[in-house]
């Protein structure tokens, strides 16, 4: 399939029939977002990768009791930093000099623009770190679909209870979006047989 | 190239040589945008692509003067709707009901969840309408890997003189990332030949 038959064949499945996927599909998603883009590339984000049923019974009472939740093999909840920090910062100029075999002092002037970032306050730093988030969640939504996976992209639940059941908050994290990895249940999922709706070209681009 | 393959092979060009990319790729590549997911599939945004060079330079000058904005090829802005209007979720519903074949009036209950979108204030709603633009972002930077097109996501720029350029503010519309499109300028672009940085797997994942 080519990548736009890819996001034909995809959608936001409903409901799933439980089966496990198996775990070098898993991985391969896992590093197309690891490989994602973020802005100065900082990744100010972690993900945090569900199997566990107990925990997945308590997100399942925070999500409006979607049954994707259960129904899914792998979880997956993206929490952006809610603080951009000096030490966040330090370790990612630390990774690069690593990286790239060059000395920390190197990167100083690189370093000095997130100045700004990490004097800004909260509400801006977690407005732009969750941002980032979406980039990642496009790309694996796309390689989920590259490997026949189904996902399932989703923001209805409770971002405070969320944070509540992983411990989030107490690592300078919060939840932005969920995304369910598993199989369709096509007996089941009344969306699964329905057409994609999409605004037209010429509703959606302006072109200059 | 799989997909892997192409989220290594991609980096955030920073110069261009000036080639044009064939209509053909850019077509598929404004396709995977259009079909990107979005929250409740509402799409509440516009992508404006520009060729025009009067108007690139123009943007060059609000966008720290990178120069990709005017070696590009295409230069893609994302715009957010501010605010989530009614005329937004009417003009959604009868295109649902029009791409399934049903009345519009079978919808109301999945209209009536947009009430409180709609009666939220600007702020929140341009918030989570600038979320999804950074799905989009993502599925088109993949996009573009897959036609072997250089692509920049771009944040360096001032969100309000670009909506005065692009007269976006009085088409309910703000910016929030820019994406171009062309070839690498391999002599020239620093960034070209360095090693990719991204958090280690360990770093980025919490595994439950």
């Amino acid at each position: 399939m080519s990548l736009i038959e890819k996001l034909n064949w995809r959608y936001a499945t409903k409901r799933m029939n439980g089966a496990k996927v198996p775990q070098e599909k898993v991985d391969k998603i896992l590093e197309a977002i690891r490989l994602a883009p973020t802005s100065f590339g900082l990744q100010a984000f972690k993900v945090i990768v569900i199997e566990d049923a107990a925990l997945r019974e308590q997100i399942f009472n925070t999500a409006c009791q979607q049954p994707q939740i259960k129904e899914a093999s792998h979880v997956l909840v993206f929490a952006a930093n809610k603080k951009v920090t000096q030490e966040l910062v330090d370790n990612y100029i630390t990774n690069i000099a690593s990286a790239r075999n060059i000395p920390v002092e190197g990167l100083n002037g690189f370093k000095d623009m997130f100045a700004g970032v990490v004097a800004g306050d909260a509400t801006q730093n977690f407005g732009w770190t969750a941002r980032q988030t979406y980039i990642a969640l496009g790309v694996g939504l796309v390689a989920a679909a590259e490997e026949e996976v189904d996902a399932t992209p989703m923001e209805g639940f409770s971002n405070e209870a969320l944070d509540n059941i992983l411990g989030l908050a107490e690592q300078n994290l919060s939840s932005t979006t969920i995304m369910t990895l598993g199989y369709r249940d096509v007996a089941n999922d009344y969306l699964g047989s329905l057409a994609k709706v999409r605004k037209s070209k010429s509703d959606l681009f302006i072109f200059k």
